[in-house]
């Protein structure tokens, strides 16, 4: 009987917790696992000796992890182990062999499937026994290959495509409203360069009733055109949605500098959305009032009360499964999920080579995306649909606050002199 | 028997509609009321003569407005009229003779009420019967007097209460899980110039467990004050939420200039988050990461998945309250909400004179300030605690979509030659 260690690594989603549940909920059900202990802040958890007992907290707990978002149960973290920091993967399989792990669960998108590889072949080579198994994890959606043979979809990401199914209804209400004042709403999504975020926004109108325009980074356009085809909308219908990727390239052609006289577009000092609102206004809109704008920012992955069933449901069955892989010795793989085809939206479960979904990268089909480049297709609408789910979310209150899981400080005794990782050494 | 106009003023709140549902369902109860025209827009839709028959909605579509959130259904306008445009006026006395109205409930904020009381005026003058009756509105909390005798609270503020209560809790679980990386996140609230809004962050965290700070507009400080707080907090605790106002003043102390040299900070081209965070970024903070922000702008009035059951409820009632003065004869008042005195939250309603709430204004108690300016006190928890419920919003769901309500385009007939208000004249 060995241990087992999970980490999280990178952005979290409202469900990632959910795939941490079922890691822990279904490995008591395998006499080969021990304990199940949750590294804290990802891998540097690991380098650092930082192991919390999830076997030891209250089951309560555990099951409210259901509608917990993001990672402050176990954290989660974006150091990266890089092939040359040898120190660190050798302390990684120290730190297993002192604490009797025979199963490591990571996880995480492409990077991290790459690390977790690593991993497994060092213990290999150290002759450490350790099952390697990877969980997908990203709202980005762009883990695995653009075909969708690999994975169809990442959980995480039905979650954010119903926040901004479901924003983009809530907005349309509010432009509706105050359309003379307020004409034109902004609102920026998250996803540098893989559009199925902002994509999402088309759920909350498939009819294309709507004064709707969706700019994916995908398809970058001059903002005179961009202003050109919210000014059409203005025309056509006295108002306007925009929205944008945060990665869409706004270009040098506006007049705005930072300190050191350099154009700020498109740096991290302006948002996206806060450009093209003051081209907007800079440039005239054709009728009364003003362009405004949105940026939720974190808000959309983290909002419990916008994560999708479907989506909460499916993050538990990939960490069930991935614990299934490993008790079943089968190292080297991250579980997947796999649509079944038929017009009943249904999936099963499989396996990807962590190598394969290293190797790979997911676009967002460019046949998606209009020929305007203002908006996406049906095809997508199709593809996205069923992962939002058909129901709410039972949150639960506790004196008017979210009851989130409460994780106790069961810290594994250390056993290890206290390390430092390479990439925070001064 | 006197038909009834309802017109909505200002920007939207989750539960403004509910305002209006309380009032199409009470009128039927009153023979003297006829039907409900809701005006297009607000006062707007009067001089333009763009009157929506409410009374002809199917019951369903008025029942669904519990859960619509803003304006969309009838619209809101910022048109104000002022005092010396008084073709406006008389346009108004013209269009109410014309559709025999006898009864206008105006749903806003201060100004609104002021409106109305001139309107009332000129009908008197003009000999046209007509009640007017206001009903409050507005989520900033602005609405009456600073010592909350002629109303305790308005419909609207305990739903963006709930929502920043519940955000916070949300962001913080994502600040904690992502700490490392990104220790600070800056949140931008609402009310340019009164401190409701980002007060009830602390909703999130009455035992003053998180590493949370507030400032409000009526606490401003330079900039480097700011970063020493978050600083401080960062070096306890290892990350920081800020919830800032979007009126809090950012000074001119920055180094972000806009196009014409002038420096930026504070004014409407970049959000107080942005420039906070800009800030923080530059001048280093003590730990690895960087700082990163949230504006979610309009969201916070329009979600109704944070709309606050008592808010939702008080709404209706104030709506239905404002029937009940209007089918007594008591023109010239606002309905109200007043607390009842218990430890037990209940309320009871009642009225004001238009022109005390006209000439009223709210402001946030300087004692709910804590002496550092970074936080709010009890009092306020104890103030604000009860608006925003104990349980959640029944949303419906229509094929995964929000289920909003759909009025029908039924327009009264036009009696009067067309007319364009003053404001909008070339």
């Amino acid at each position: 009987m060995r241990n087992l260690v999970v980490a999280q690594s990178g952005g979290p989603t409202p469900v990632i917790n959910n795939t941490l549940r079922g890691i822990v909920e279904s490995a008591r059900r395998f006499r080969a696992i021990g304990k199940v202990y949750g590294a804290r802040h990802g891998i540097e958890g690991v380098l650092k000796e930082e192991l919390l007992d999830l076997t030891a907290q209250p089951q309560e707990e555990i099951a409210l992890l259901r509608y917990t978002p993001a990672a402050g149960s176990i954290g989660t973290c974006r150091y990266k182990l890089r092939p040359n920091q040898t120190e660190d993967y050798e302390r990684v399989i120290e730190v297993f062999r002192a604490h009797q792990v025979g199963y490591f669960l990571y996880i995480g998108g492409n990077d991290s499937m790459d690390t977790a590889e690593k991993i497994a072949l060092l213990a290999q080579e150290r002759g450490l026994e350790l099952v390697v198994v990877g969980a997908p994890k990203t709202i980005d959606n762009d883990v695995g290959d653009a075909e969708f043979r690999l994975i169809d979809h990442t959980p995480g990401y039905g979650s954010v495509a119903r926040y901004w199914m479901h924003k983009v209804q809530e907005a349309n209400e509010e432009n509706a409203g105050s359309a003379p004042a307020d004409p034109v709403l902004v609102m920026q999504a998250m996803g540098r360069r893989i559009g199925f975020i902002p994509a999402a926004a088309r759920l909350a109108d498939p009819q294309r009733e709507m004064p709707l325009l969706i700019r994916l980074a995908e398809s970058p356009c001059p903002l005179a055109q961009l202003a050109d085809a919210v000014n059409d909308c203005l025309r056509r219908a006295g108002r306007c949605l925009l929205v944008i990727s945060e990665g869409f390239d706004v270009g040098e052609s506006g007049v705005l500098k930072d300190a050191f006289g350099h154009a700020a577009y498109g740096s991290a000092k302006y948002s996206v959305a806060q450009v093209v609102v003051n081209y907007l206004n800079q440039v005239g809109l054709p009728c009364k009032g003003a362009a405004r704008w949105n940026v939720p920012g974190t808000d959309q992955r983290h909002s419990i009360f916008y994560a999708s069933t479907v989506d909460l449901d499916e993050a538990y069955r990939v960490g069930e499964k991935a614990v299934e892989l490993a008790a079943a010795g089968q190292g080297g793989f991250m579980a997947t999920i796999l649509r079944n085809p038929s017009t009943i939206y249904t999936v099963h479960y499989d396996k990807a080579p962590l190598r394969a979904v290293a190797n790979s990268e997911r676009t967002f089909p460019a046949h998606w995306i209009t020929l305007d480049g203002n908006d996406v297709t049906d095809d997508f609408v199709r593809y996205a649909r069923p992962l939002v789910g058909d129901d709410l979310p039972h949150v639960p209150l506790c004196d008017g606050r979210l009851r989130f899981a409460r994780l106790q400080p069961l810290y594994v005794e250390r056993k290890l002199p206290a390390y430092v990782p390479q990439a925070d050494r001064k």
